[in-house]
């Protein structure tokens, strides 16, 4: 009997290595896909030798050479469920170069549908983002906030790949899982704020230049936390169509806050100097909190807040 | 001085050709674009002797195509307003072929985003659709209702595109325009309950099988009326980013009703005999309604009622 293996794309990325690395805890075999684009070798390195994972170098925009390599891995495997994180994940980036949306956050989910459809895989778990709810004037987030316009094409793509997963499910689907993430933080993230600062805290100048005027109020969520949630939705939901926002509680840090935490964190003298704009780019949502009663009715209470979540993220980087 | 155009896609079609018609008669000058896939010359052949009307079949979907056109184009004439209307009006279709909507609904919005930044056209016009807000158990949709989780492939190509736009608003358009439609009678109409019964009623047999068990319940809005609401909508709202439901106040009408209009509108002695299924297909929404409290408060208020405009649009059909 073929032996069932969880897919996962963007493997080699800041969430699909630490995840990979739990379902691997957890003694799940794992297939792992990742165009070495923005997820880099040295994240999975660790996980290689173990005899429960596969890697794939594939760049699943094209349809054809994903389509070749899986039914051919469906020889020896089955797949029940894909989890789905491969995307552009810099959201600045897409304002001036919409094709990298398109492709690595919209065709790449549109593609995995049509392989689901085609080899009868079951249940389909997407992370999604805040950004789909577009900038509803700082309001607390629910699964059922609307209207939906977001103001960044990386919130775009993610709200068309919803639309596509629902669609879907309606029609030959039997699950799916569709988790809209805080800003995340920990390593080894590829982006954000925390990974932007830091870059910057390397170079000679004893200035540090921040994107917007400091006062962005948004919230964070460690990585652990984020899988742990992402895990307990995934084992504890019965709905055949599962939306959650993921996220803590409070209303969120601010770019102040995260700057001066990290440039007191490095023991780094440099002088803060923030922009006069409220926004850190176009496209980016100043201000945002969820409302997180549907995660907590089904059973998880999220303690960690924004500002632990900063913290300890920082404080794995120090460690570093 | 270049003269203004306004650029229409899906021109050939039901919408397009008639929206078309009702401009030229306000004498602004039309361009406008088909590939005749579902739209028909024979719905603009009365407009072609029009000096103020361009037409070009030309496929959207082609980046490179569009874009050399539209570059010619724009040396003798302006664009400010695209009313983009292209799209795979059959959402039976999609189900099966996904890479209809795919293409023709979602692409084809792309392509165009991608004309009006690099044209820097300011306006961007687009028909979207009740099928964005998929199956929300009848409740009475509002702009802001939420989840958005369609459950068609017109339905999730419609919410992309709404997602595209909302998001080129943010960076470069200057003013953008969503109407959700609800379902449109009148001629020329290219699908839709009333066409589709009229092709089977013509057949020989004198049963008449209807989709699902006639208890789906829609609202339906003459295209005339909805022709006369979206202009309203642009002529009136003083918003950047105006999202609309358009459509009657009522709660809509059965397929029921419908099948027996048309029976004895047509005066044809033909058995309706139907489904067991609530659904005519997959990804129908069987029952739905809209507020249009928007709408009103702007200064329309829709008199009409979906029983009106499907007999209205039953006895253009019955006078050709």
């Amino acid at each position: 009997m073929r032996k069932t293996v969880i897919l996962i794309t963007g493997n080699a990325g800041f969430i699909g290595s630490n995840l990979s690395r739990f379902f691997l805890k957890e003694k799940k075999k794992i297939l792992g896909i990742d165009n070495l684009k923005l997820g880099k070798l040295k994240n999975i390195k660790d996980l290689i030798r173990n005899k429960n994972y596969f890697f794939k170098r594939l760049n699943i925009t094209n349809f054809n050479k994903l389509d070749f390599f899986i039914k051919k891995f469906l020889k020896s495997y089955k797949i029940k469920t894909i989890w789905h994180l491969a995307a552009n994940s810099d959201i600045k980036d897409g304002s001036e170069f919409p094709d990298n949306d398109y492709n690595n956050t919209f065709l790449t989910t549109y593609n995995l549908i049509k392989i689901a459809k085609k080899y009868k895989i079951e249940e389909f778990v997407f992370s999604s983002s805040s950004a789909v709810y577009g900038d509803l004037n700082n309001i607390k987030l629910k699964e059922s906030s609307g209207p939906l316009l977001p103001i960044s094409n990386y919130g775009a793509m993610k709200l068309a790949s919803e639309g596509i997963i629902s669609s879907a499910k309606e029609s030959f689907l039997k699950k799916i899982f569709i988790f809209r993430f805080p800003n995340v933080v920990g390593s080894p993230s590829t982006h954000g704020i925390i990974h932007d600062l830091l870059l910057k805290l390397r170079k000679k100048s004893n200035i540090l230049k921040v994107l917007g005027n400091g006062k962005q109020k948004k919230i964070y969520m460690h990585i652990d936390d984020l899988i742990e949630s992402m895990v307990f939705i995934y084992k504890n939901s019965k709905e055949d169509v599962s939306l959650f926002n993921i996220g803590p509680k409070d209303s969120g840090v601010t770019v102040n806050f995260i700057s001066k935490e990290i440039v007191r964190s490095f023991k780094k003298n440099k002088k803060i100097i923030f922009e006069k704009k409220s926004k850190g780019w176009t496209g980016d949502v100043a201000k945002f909190r969820y409302s997180t009663d549907k995660l907590k009715k089904l059973g998880l209470d999220v303690k960690i807040s924004s500002k632990q979540s900063i913290i300890k993220a920082i404080k794995d980087l120090v460690k570093m």
